[in-house]
């Protein structure tokens, strides 16, 4: 899948990273005078809320470059030319070993608005585990079962990594229609 | 006052752009093997709420490169140097021509984790209007004044564009402490 980008097509890529690119392009102000517009694109990321039984699996993550953990969900970047469902699957079996056959994307956002960069949610039903975790060399990480309503509440977490997922928590805690909505989604039924 | 920043001492500037600059670093995984890792720096931006007597000053404001309109607040870079402070102070000034003697800071919040980049939103009590705004020629901007909760209210509109404040109107719409706290910052009492 070719990803998506918002860039005006006169865009140039300048710098070509580990992570992320950089582009500019010459932009016609209101008063007719031109000047140098710059953003930045990273790889979308994709991130799974894997539910086991009656709790959802997320996992504490220690990163080289942190002295202290982190909790958040698991996942990862979207490979060049990836389907971000496709990433999501990978991502979820090789950082807890996990597997589903019943996929649903739960949110799709784009947090920053001057960089080219989607972030899909999705959930994994029913999962099981079917093999050890594979982690890379960058990686440490170990699995933890939480209640949904734990769940709504790492909305509240300092070292909660996932920071653009907080609006859609918030919103499930407060609001009946989206909390209703996302059990359902979690535990129910398959639609 | 210098930009605080969480890069490890040994990252190097890679790339620096109109807005963004891309640092690198040789980072030491948990096998001892190595890997460049790399963060994004843009300045850091100053965001104000405005409060003009019961009535919140928010602004519509096209850009060059959107062809649809979007709401937000005003505010804008933090220049090398500035004090934040002092960017909201000018940049309030410059888009609406409003002033205040009275200000808070409200939030303070970093809204990716791989980018260095802290968004500031102070309170401005009392303001009234000192001159016409001093636009730049990449701004269309026109003011609105909103109630209490047509403010809270944005977190719902598709074309806010402060994102990353959402999370904080969503507690103060729903937790009864928070909305208390910001109602009394913005029309109470000076502290």
């Amino acid at each position: 899948m070719e990803k998506k980008n918002q860039l005006p097509k006169n865009a140039q890529r300048v710098f070509q990273g580990a992570l992320f690119d950089v582009y500019q392009w010459n932009q016609e102000m209101f008063d007719g005078s031109r000047e140098v517009f710059e953003r930045v694109m990273r790889p979308d990321t994709a991130m799974v809320i894997p539910v086991v039984g009656e709790k959802i699996l997320i996992i504490e993550q220690r990163q080289p470059d942190q002295a202290a953990s982190v909790i958040g969900l698991p996942g990862g970047r979207v490979g060049r030319g990836e389907d971000p469902l496709r990433a999501a699957q990978r991502e979820l079996l090789e950082e807890t070993g996990y597997v589903s056959d019943d996929w649903v994307l739960w949110n799709e956002c784009r947090p920053v608005a001057k960089m080219e960069w989607t972030v899909y949610t999705y959930i994994a039903r029913g999962s099981t585990k079917r093999q050890e975790p594979h982690l890379d060399p960058g990686e440490k990480i170990s699995p933890r079962f939480i209640s949904f309503d734990e769940f709504l509440a790492l909305a509240d977490e300092p070292n909660f990594y996932e920071r653009e997922l907080i609006p859609v928590l918030l919103r499930a805690r407060y609001e009946t229609s989206a909390r209703v909505e996302l059990s359902q989604l979690l535990f129910g039924k398959r639609i």
